[in-house]
């Protein structure tokens, strides 16, 4: 067996294995921004969702992504990878994008995986939107819904030889592919299912519901961090060295910049350095980062988290003003920030900064060209996604139902939804208990 | 040095340090799955298994299972891998059993390591299922047992070229080697122990004890299903591009297969979505796939998910109606899926599925040869591990004694084992709270 | 590209993902071992730290620790690795001291991450020992002060060519330069910070303040376990399967052997085995046979353990006693365990157990030369680290402040900082809640 064969296979594999340990980051950063009772729900939504992943991706999701077929889809390699083996025909739909890599001959099951905790990566995101209401049933419905249609048609279109492939549309690891299509179908359940009771007052005052547990959020981010070390770097699908590395830092600069610009924008606009923040700032500057990572010099990359900070602070406060209840920051993270840096390919990228980087973005003299590609790409995919989740969200609306009782959610989805409990044995205040109810008990108590 | 040996290290010793990862995600599920006042102990369990581990498998393990000898066990390289060098002899009576691996020139510590963290493994299956009751010096000897006698001595049977190799039983693995030997030593540590106080009713009433924290059992049963990814495909000990990639989605699908199988099963037979049902449906399914995964197809592997996922549901209920008092559920977890997943490897191993695999299992046409040479490993190793460790336990029993005092029981093991709390600083409900009353005061609250 | 490139770039990346990795661990270690209401902070601190680090590092670290210049620090290289390119001047550096190693080829922005990810452990060493009572902000500027200048110019003389280095001291992955560095500004930020609030009582009595959360204390130990076997093998920055496979090993001996000899320590010195004492113990073994790791056999790696893990308990009690305030044993890990392993480079060094080990230290025959050399490097660094440092928090503390107010304090620093409740939810005991107290209570209810 060919050495390089042996590299690139490690390389997928091990990468892909840091991608798959996002699940747990997912899992943590949701469970800890919401609330206990609703934890075991949270939990078991971000369990559940890689396993359904895993199944619909194998039975559809990827033969409408890689397999050969038209601009739109593919349509061959469905069903349990049938007739999609190790030819030419799967890697070349995939080399057309970066001709200079060749993970043809990586074994098929290798690059599966690979595509597979991606996919499952977009699924998760839309978990965090809709938590603290959703029906577990319903949820897990959406789910193969995604992963075996949505996210392998717009892979499709960018990764997989599709009309936005052909066009010149850049998304080096998926700050579109994976991150604003989550965050376009978590945007539509959010709005379908609505805020959650009492999060809006009355006369428009938002009530802050804070994350029963900042370790857990923590561990979360810190894992998806390390994951992301897999997500970027790994999307070369090959060891070339020189490639990796670049890739590998500017990711970590961007996530470095945007959590010290998270964190200075939370301490000047809310008083304090907010650790929801911090995290947060962390995560949207690694979305950010995403698609430019391997077109984009050290210098850029800096540039693009310092942004990605702020704007994801920007959006948290903005998105709540507009009612738009999103527990855990979703949708200013993986959208807003999908967005963000998939139009930074178009003003940062730079020829020749890695052996991928083969054009210019509007910053680096390559004129309006890429960036127009990148605002189309961002449109088509924005509307394409949001519409069709729209419709699913629906569909399920008027059939299964998509929100629990009003009784069910105050008590909370874990006894109702799982007849579990997260924290049996501790003693919780009652449900409803506000933040700022505990800072005035905190201060009296001096 | 040979670019080929190079490769075959960096691919022991990383999955090794998956497996080692392990550590944690066994501490996490059972610390999780059990209550809070016995939290400190767990977790003290689960982190010195590793240590001890080390040292016996070091001391001894490590001769009696690879060393050259009879076909009992080895009789050479017994302590601190003394005279044990990276001789063809001590990689030859591994190659015995799959003669393609050519392991033989990585070095002695990187092979030493990698079958150290196996052998940890199967001394910590153990420490769930005799939890929050059995004295913590009692476990420490009892775990230098295992890890310097029992495992050792199957681990040469099966994988050192003792006398089941020579039969031709297949555990690619380790669904017996480990899961299975650990699931043994459990089961006569949870029979000799006997219930934890009150866990029975006297009209057979089961009370149920619930997990003080799911998010450590999510945390946990994430983190195993990442360290099976170095475990499975690990186990060809080289860096095979075919054979590791399938290992690794077949144990994949296997995984996602029972995840959605022991949550639906729960789902009609209890008549909610029980996380724990889900986050154990998953290790069973990694379990059962372990013996079988470099043997059978990806359609079988979905299969062997789906059965496992439903056992191991059945499993937990019908030990509770048994009386087999397994607070984590490590014997239908471990126990019951590595004999069901060795046997799979008699019903669906297919001839050429990998290069690795050599014969056809019952349902591919190879008769009940293989099916038969599975059910003798099972039974032996059973019956071997079951009876000694039944001894030790008895032994130890009436000499430094296996259970800690009522009242140690009632208080919590935390206190009186290790003069520690868990959780310090948060107010828990009294000891023997139960969820019942929880639930009722839950619904009251509406 | 050359194969052993890719293999060691493969290999210098992965291991430092590992590293990378021990952020969390140490987070974790930090917030479990301290208070609820301080756990926001601590956490955030953690977790900034990493970013401060990623561009204190690139600013101005790097060119200082590895550029061409002078015996005391480097001169080329400076902001943004500006002029510093992948040419043998920066490799050759480094190979001054391992002339066996060649990582000239492995690109630029491989080699700066993994020194990176160096760096941030130094820094976030701090963090534990200045717990709980440090203003967040001061902590942020003394990082970049750590990570641009303290740590840069340490890591010149050992492992940048500067006087140490050519002097002949051995550190091998960092027991002085990232431990007992870290150690010594730990040291000294505790001393000028003093102990905490009613820490020791009137009357030299000691009061515990037990960490509040055993399983993020266990999580974190288990994750910098895991993170060393990036730290000590991955410090060959080249794939070398005899070299990578030695260290490995003797490393995850000496955390075994050090676990179960605090374990047993304290079991001794204070009646119970004590979980604090034991994860301590771990990390003590892992700090020990930091430096040595390459340089010493199995067996030396079994008593450096041993002897790490009753230093590290009795460590605890004696600063206790001197009422320095360490609220996680960060001292007692980091430089006690960092001088203690620095010094058995020259005591157990064994010239050829790897190809790496060039001399002998005083038991294996080699005299006093090597550990006279070791002797004055622990003594230099010491003194230039601990003045320099306490210059640093000097300034901090009448220009900024470095404590935070009493109230604050009682209060806790999440609140006061941060505008964050780590666990809003859950019902906490009052502030100063001692754990005696807690005893008698749980006594009182049997």
């Amino acid at each position: 067996m060919d050495t390089k064969v042996m590299l690139d296979t490690i390389w997928v594999l091990l990468t892909a294995m840091l991608v798959f340990f996002m699940n747990l980051g997912f899992a943590m950063v949701e469970s800890g921004f919401t609330q206990a009772k609703n934890c075991v729900n949270i939990l078991a939504k971000n369990f559940v969702v890689f396993a359904v992943s895993s199944l619909g991706f194998l039975l559809l999701g990827w033969g409408l992504m890689f397999g050969d077929g038209t601009s739109f889809s593919g349509t061959q390699g469905l069903f349990m990878l049938n007739g999609c083996d190790n030819s030419p025909a799967t890697g070349s739909a995939y080399k057309g994008v970066y001709s200079s890599l060749s993970w043809a001959a990586v074994p098929l099951f290798a690059k599966f995986f690979f595509q597979l905790v991606f996919c499952g990566t977009a699924a998760t995101i839309v978990s965090g939107a809709v938590a603290e209401r959703i029906k577990y049933k319903t949820f897990i419905i959406f789910a193969f819904f995604m992963t075996m249609f949505v996210y392998p048609i717009i892979g499709h279109w960018i990764w997989g030889g599709g009309w936005l492939s052909r066009l010149g549309m850049l998304d080096f690891a998926g700050s579109t592919v994976v991150h604003s299509v989550g965050g376009w179908a978590a945007l539509s359940g959010a709005l379908l299912l609505g805020p959650r009771f009492n999060k809006y007052g009355p006369e428009g005052k938002t009530r802050a519901i804070p994350g029963h547990s900042i370790p857990l959020a923590t561990i979360g981010t810190f894992v998806l961090w390390l994951g992301w070390f897999g997500f970027n770097p790994g999307s070369t699908m090959a060891l070339n060295p020189m490639v990796i590395s670049h890739v590998l830092l500017v990711t970590n600069t961007a996530a470095a910049a945007a959590v010290l610009s998270s964190t200075t924008t939370s301490w000047l606009l809310l008083g304090k350095p907010d650790i929801g923040m911090t995290l947060n700032g962390c995560l949207a500057g690694l979305v950010a980062i995403t698609a430019p990572c391997a077109f984009v010099s050290l210098q850029s990359s800096l540039l693009i988290g310092l942004i990605a900070g702020g704007l994801v602070v920007l959006s948290v406060i903005g998105l709540d003003r507009l009612k738009v209840d999103d527990p855990v920051g979703a949708i200013s993270v993986h959208l807003i920030n999908g967005v963000f840096g998939t139009l930074c390919v178009g003003l940062f990228a730079q020829q020749g900064i890695t052996e991928l980087a083969t054009v210019n973005g509007l910053l680096s003299g390559g004129g309006w060209h890429l960036f127009v590609i990148q605002v189309i790409g961002v449109l088509a995919c924005g509307v394409f996604v949001f519409t069709l989740s729209s419709l699913a969200w629906l569909i399920l609306k008027v059939t299964v139902g998509i929100r629990v009782s009003l009784q069910e959610e105050i008590i909370g989805l874990d006894i109702g939804e799982h007849g579990n409990s997260a924290y049996p044995e501790f003693v919780t205040r009652k449900p409803g208990y506000s933040f700022q109810i505990y800072n005035q008990e905190q201060r009296g108590r001096t």
